[in-house]
């Protein structure tokens, strides 16, 4: 089966979520005027939110057997677990405590995510599969692109 | 000019724009566990958030001098004064004096968008122009209309 | 609570889900020439396949202590129930019985869920909740609209 | 065949197709000031352009053998006939005879091209179909529906 | 003509068709509980089916003559002759001869179509065109790259 | 503050916009009969028109600070004062001087609005931020990137 994997064939597969939530960009070490200077109404005191759409891309060989370069439905597993169950419906200030420590830009969160993931990887891991790409849309308009560099 | 408009030409014209808000679905005549029940995780504590589309949909007779049915920048500034300035970059349930008493649903913000932009047109409307459908996405899955019924 | 819903508001809310089918254009009253001559290459042997978007939409006056017109869990899981156990991943000239004696058109389709619907909504109805329109579409530039008329 | 279709169900089937034109809003009876007054930067002398967006829906009762409302392909050889081979790749202002005497707003190229095709489909139907509405999208924004009224 | 051009600029064009297919996901070496075990519901008898989205990317230097990396027209002929008319209203299982002995995942058929357009390009190359991407969407959330490596 | 900041996070932010205008494939060292060759209905008199989508990517690393990469309201004043004044609502033949000597081809053009975004960001840069991509829409069809190769 598979004549066409006869040679090794390294594909990107990608997976598109979505999930809602609010989010504060505040940085307490400034005053309330220099976050309203830094980052206008998206400081309002008690945020606002976002339908953010997040795109997992991962690589490696196809699979001579399956023809799948990896599960699909462990994939999605792993992204309700890691994602959906962390960030969804989530104000990101208060619910999430990776972010205590940080304020919650587009940038900061594409981050997390990537070594989120990429330790969730790494532990099931038994073929040559590795995170590629994490990108996050905040809006239609912006999105971060993160590829652990 | 405009032979085409010879005769009266109801159209019905749509302007779409995007507001990021951040609201908490909870009614405190209920226990947290009532909420729960009705509201799921949306009745999380501090909130979540969206991208909301507004489709804004008014009708009439175009005008036959212009060809316009309403004048387009006059829209975008009402909608800017009256939409964006009031929901956009906010939480719903803190930032917003209309919906003190409401638990915001998306079918309660698209009632009120309509008690607002009808108001405001009412005012200052010198010709045949109403406002025919409020039509407000809270995901790209979920939509809720409202016509004024 | 919900001071803007004093007064009886009647909204239109919409659901939007996926499916992923396979279906042939044929008519067996007819011959395989007879059937390329108005299905064309839709009435290939095996079949062809799309991700239909389905859009239900439902009316109704709006509750005044939920701010919903209808739970959107349950109504999740009636769409779950009726329509992705029923159509997703299927062949609808194989696979659906209730399309045993139809040629699987959009047009036919629509009208089946909406039959579908009608029913499963009417049995568990306890408010003035009404199936409005079911919109299929079949690929982004082809849709079917049925409101039940 | 087609069991579903015992009683009559009537249908509305959209059809979207896009074409590309320039157009300027110019109305001679005023001066360039005024013009600027009205229209703006959509005023500018040479023009500017768009993509537009048409979706044309047809409404009638579904054929009880074909499963169609109408035959696709027919449909398809008649938006290219009449609305590809006549906007696609024009200006509106100088290529359109039947704009000669026009201000080719939205507004006015919709109910342009609704007395097309209903003529047209008046030309041809030899069953109860009807030309329902017409929507055109200028951007992703802006819409405009007319609908014969 | 051409003044930005003077120097060669490398650059890469996308095109995006669409063809409609069904597939089923079965691999005749297990048995049907162990396709089951990998393919899930996508191993239904006979078949579900997709609107596949394929993006092509091609790369090379604009011409300083035309301002075009290639002619459109012509990559549109290619794309219709080897995608089209080979993928389009098929079933994917028993209408496409290069796909008799795989899987007809999304992978394999990124594959294949590389395969194909790199074959083609390559006979009809008289400059220095090269097949950069092949890109298929499966559904919106869903899509596989393949580079050629 | 912003702990996942403590060692270098190198991003790629997109930002993307709108621009309406029209433009003709014209060249004037060929007859016309020879342009209907080369460009076909492209090189129609009086030019045809496209809304634009333009998807501008810039990449360094995260202000451990701010947690952005950019400030995001001046990159929006960038793309306003270059982009939106220079190519939206104009005909991209006569109206924009840079162009006044090549066919504005989506080719020519993608490799002029990265000439234009590089020579300004190099002006205000004090920072490792620098230009990666300029990604082109002329239709959701046919798109052109540029990396400064």
């Amino acid at each position: 089966m598979n004549e066409l994997l006869q040679k090794p064939r390294k594909v990107y597969v990608s997976r598109t979520i979505e999930f809602n939530a609010a989010h504060r960009l505040f940085n307490p070490i400034w005053s309330d005027v220099e976050n309203v200077g830094v980052y206008g109404k998206c400081s309002n005191k008690y945020g606002h939110g976002h339908n953010y759409l997040l795109e997992i891309t991962i690589c490696g060989v196809v699979d001579r057997n399956t023809g799948f370069l990896f599960d699909l439905k462990e994939l999605k597993g792993i992204l309700e677990e890691e994602i959906t169950a962390r960030f969804d419906h989530r104000h990101l200030n208060h619910d999430v405590p990776e972010l205590q420590d940080c304020v919650p830009t587009t940038e900061v969160l594409a981050v997390l995510i990537w070594d989120i993931l990429e330790k969730r990887l790494l532990a099931i891991n038994n073929r040559e599969i590795t995170l590629h790409e994490v990108k996050l849309y905040e809006t239609g308009k912006n999105a971060v692109r993160y590829l652990g560099e």
